[in-house]
C-alpha cells in the first residue's frame, strides 16, 4: 500500500488537462477520474452496499450537515465510524455540512467561528464552524474530510463573494490548525476553492488553500445556477492555481458531458445526486442522454432500458417491466433504476480512465459531445436529495 | 419431473394433520407446508428477485385484480407472460381477483355471470366474473389458478353466506368448465371453500367443490376479523371435507402462530402481506414475536435484527443502522427489512418441514407456542398492502 493521501498520476492527456491517477486513502484506492456515489443519510438511497459493489462504486459520500441531525456522528463513532455503520469498507469521503446549512436551514447567522442556524427537520437551533465539522467528521471517520466553507449563492456581488470567500479561507486555515486534534489519523483533508464566478477571487482562493498544504482541493461554489459556460470558466479559473500532484474534485457535479467536459480540465472526482434523483423520478441515463422510463413507448417494450448495458437492471428486466413498477410506485422501480443510473456513471469514469491511458481521450469527448444529447441542460441542482 | 399437477406426500405427522408434501408445478416443485412472498403488482414489495432466490423463497403470489388494471393482462401475455415480465422462473399463484373486487373497489353489483365494480384508482366501470377471471390468469399463465368466488364479509348472516357460497359454487364449476378454453396447459387450478363461519356450509362448500375434482383446494374467507378461534374453527370444518391427497392453501394467513396452528390442521401453502407490511411500518419477526426496529433501546445496538439469522438484513447490518434508516424514511430500511421478514417466514416452513419430517412437529408447536410472542393477535388483515 502507498502512503495514506499519496496521489499518483498515471497518465496525462496530451491534448486536454485530463490525468489518470490512483489516491490511496486508509481505505483503500481510488481510481481518478472517479464519480461517488451520493450516500447523504449513510445509505446511497436505495442501494445496497453488495449492489454498489457489483456496480463497480470504489468511494461514496456522506453528508456531515445530515449525519449530525440524525443519527448523530458521536453514536456512529460509538459503533465504529461511518464505514462500519453503513457496511462500506471501501473510501468515503464527507463534505463539510456547510453546503447544506446555507441552502437547507432558516435562520442562519453567520459570525467568525461559523453559523448560528435552525434544523430543516425540527428548528433545533444549532452552530456549525470549522472547530465543529472537524469534530462532527473525525466521529464519522471518513477517509476524506472537507474544510468548512460557505458556498456562496449565485448571482452575486464581488464584495459579498469576497468577504464569504475570505472567511472560508479563514475557516479553511483553522480546520488545517485543529486536525491535529480533531481528526483521526488517515482522514485526509481537502480544500473548497469559492470566490463565486470571480477569476481574481478563484485565484485568491485557490492560492490561499494550496498555502495550507492540503491533501487535495475541491472547487465548490458551482452547479448553483449559474450557465454552464460560466460552470466551466469557473473550473478553469480555480484549476488553473491548484497544483497538478494533488487530486481534484468538482462538488456536487455534474450530467455526464459536464463530467467529461471537467475531466478535460482536470478534474479528478465528482458527486452528484443525479443518477438517484432522476432514477426517482422514472428517468434512466443511456448514451443519448437521459429517457424516460415512463414514457408511453415503452409500455410493451421488451428491451433493457439500454442494449449492451451490463448492470442488473439491464440485464434481467424489460423496460415495460420497470415501466409498470414506475407507474404504480412500486419500490423496486426506483431501485432497478438507481441501479442503472449510477452504473451509467460508473461506467461512464472507467470509459474516461480506459480513453486517457490509451491516448483516445480527444476522441471520446467529442464523439460524446455528438452522441449524448443532454436535455437536462442544467447546472441547477436542488439542494437536498 | 413428475406429472404437473402431482402432490407427493412424503410423511405425516402422527400427532396431528400436518404433513410435509412436493407439487410438481409447470415451473418447478413447491416443497410443502410452504409460504408464498406476495407480490401483489408483479414485484414482491421492494425485493428483487435475486434476493428472493437467496432467501429461499420457491414460489410468489401476484394477484389478478392488481394486474388486470394496471398493466392488464394482455401485455403480460404478449410479452411472454408473468413469470418473464417480473423475471421470476419458480412457481406462481395467482388469486382470482374476486378477494379484491369485494374489498377494494365501489359500486360493487354481483350477478349470475360475475360482478360489475368500479376501479379503486380511478373509478372505471369493470366487471369480472369466471370467464374473465380465468382469462385474465391464462394470460397471466401462473402455475397455479384461482377460481373466481366471493369472499363473504365478517360478520354475516347465515343465509346471505349460504347464497354467496352457492354462488361461488356455480363460478366454480364455471372455470373448471372453461379452463379447457381460457387455462394454458399446465396451468392448475384450485377451488376456494367458502360459508363463512357456517360449519354446515363449509362442508357443503368443500364438497362440491371436491365433486369438480380440482387440483388443489384454498380455504378462504377467513382472516376477515374474527376471532382466532373461530378462524381454526372454520379451517378445521373445511379440511374435514377435503381429500388427503391433494395440496391445501390457506388463503391470506396469517401470523407465524397461526401458520404452525394451520399446518397441525392439515394446510400445506400460505400467504400473507404481514412480512412486508409491517417491513414498511418498521416491525421485524424474530424467534420471540414482532419487535419494532424502531424503539429506542435499539438506538446503538450493533446486534442484528436477530442473533443468528442468515439473512442478508442480518448477516450485514446493525440494529442500530436499520433504526436509522426507517427513522430517516430511508428506502433501504424497508428493503432490510422485508429482507428479513420474508427470510424469518421461509426459515419457519423450512424448519416445520423439517420437524415433521424428524417427527419432532407436536414439539416443534409446542415450543413455538411457548417462545413466541403474538403482539399483533390479529385475524383481520387489510385488504391491501
Amino acid at each position: 500500500m502507498m502512503e495514506i493521501g499519496t496521489f499518483q498520476i498515471l497518465e496525462s492527456d496530451p491534448s486536454s488537462a485530463a490525468r489518470v491517477g490512483r489516491l490511496q486513502t486508509a481505505h483503500g484506492v481510488v481510481d481518478t477520474p472517479n464519480f461517488m456515489p451520493v450516500g447523504t443519510r449513510a445509505s446511497v438511497k436505495s442501494v445496497a452496499p453488495d449492489r454498489l459493489i457489483e456496480i463497480g462504486a470504489q468511494m461514496v459520500l456522506g453528508n456531515t450537515y445530515h449525519l449530525h441531525l440524525r443519527p448523530g456522528s458521536e453514536l456512529i463513532r460509538d459503533l465504529g465510524g461511518l464505514h462500519r455503520f453503513m457496511n462500506w469498507s471501501g473510501p468515503i469521503l464527507t463534505d463539510s455540512g456547510g453546503y447544506q446549512v446555507f441552502s437547507l436551514s432558516k435562520l442562519r447567522k453567520i459570525e467568525e467561528n461559523g453559523v448560528h442556524f435552525r434544523s430543516h427537520i425540527d428548528g433545533q437551533a444549532l452552530f456549525l464552524g470549522p472547530d465543529e465539522s472537524m469534530q462532527i467528521q473525525g466521529n464519522l471517520g471518513s477517509d476524506v474530510v472537507m474544510v468548512f466553507d460557505e458556498c456562496a449563492p449565485y448571482p452575486c456581488t464581488w464584495e459579498y463573494a469576497a468577504d464569504s470567500m475570505r472567511r472560508s479561507l479563514r475557516w479553511a486555515r483553522r480546520c488545517r490548525d485543529v486536525r491535529g486534534k480533531l481528526l483521526r489519523s488517515g482522514q485526509l483533508l481537502f480544500g473548497i476553492v469559492q470566490g463565486g464566478l470571480y477569476a481574481d477571487l478563484r485565484e485568491e482562493s485557490a492560492r490561499g488553500l494550496v498555502d495550507l498544504g492540503l491533501d487535495g482541493y475541491a472547487i465548490g461554489g458551482l452547479s448553483v445556477g449559474e450557465p454552464i459556460s460560466e460552470l466551466y470558466r469557473g473550473l478553469e479559473a480555480s484549476v488553473a492555481h491548484l497544483p497538478e500532484e494533488r487530486p481534484r474534485y468538482s462538488m456536487g457535479s455534474g450530467t455526464p458531458l459536464q463530467i467529461v467536459e471537467s475531466v478535460a480540465r482536470g478534474i479528478d472526482l465528482f458527486d452528484c445526486v443525479l443518477p438517484t434523483r432522476l432514477a426517482r423520478n422514472g428517468s434512466a441515463f443511456t448514451g443519448r442522454g437521459v429517457v424516460s422510463i415512463k414514457a408511453a413507448t415503452n409500455r410493451a417494450l421488451e428491451d433493457p432500458i439500454e442494449c449492451g448495458c451490463g448492470c442488473y437492471a439491464c440485464r434481467e428486466f424489460s423496460r415495460a417491466y420497470i415501466r409498470h413498477l414506475i407507474n404504480v410506485n412500486e419500490i423496486l422501480g426506483f431501485v432497478l433504476l438507481s441501479i442503472h443510473n449510477l452504473y451509467y456513471y460508473l461506467r461512464l469514469m472507467s470509459q474516461i480512465r480506459f480513453a486517457i491511458e490509451g491516448g483516445t481521450f480527444e476522441t471520446f469527448r467529442q464523439e460524446m459531445g455528438k452522441t449524448y444529447v443532454d436535455r437536462t441542460e442544467r447546472a441547477r441542482l436542488e439542494p437536498v436529495e
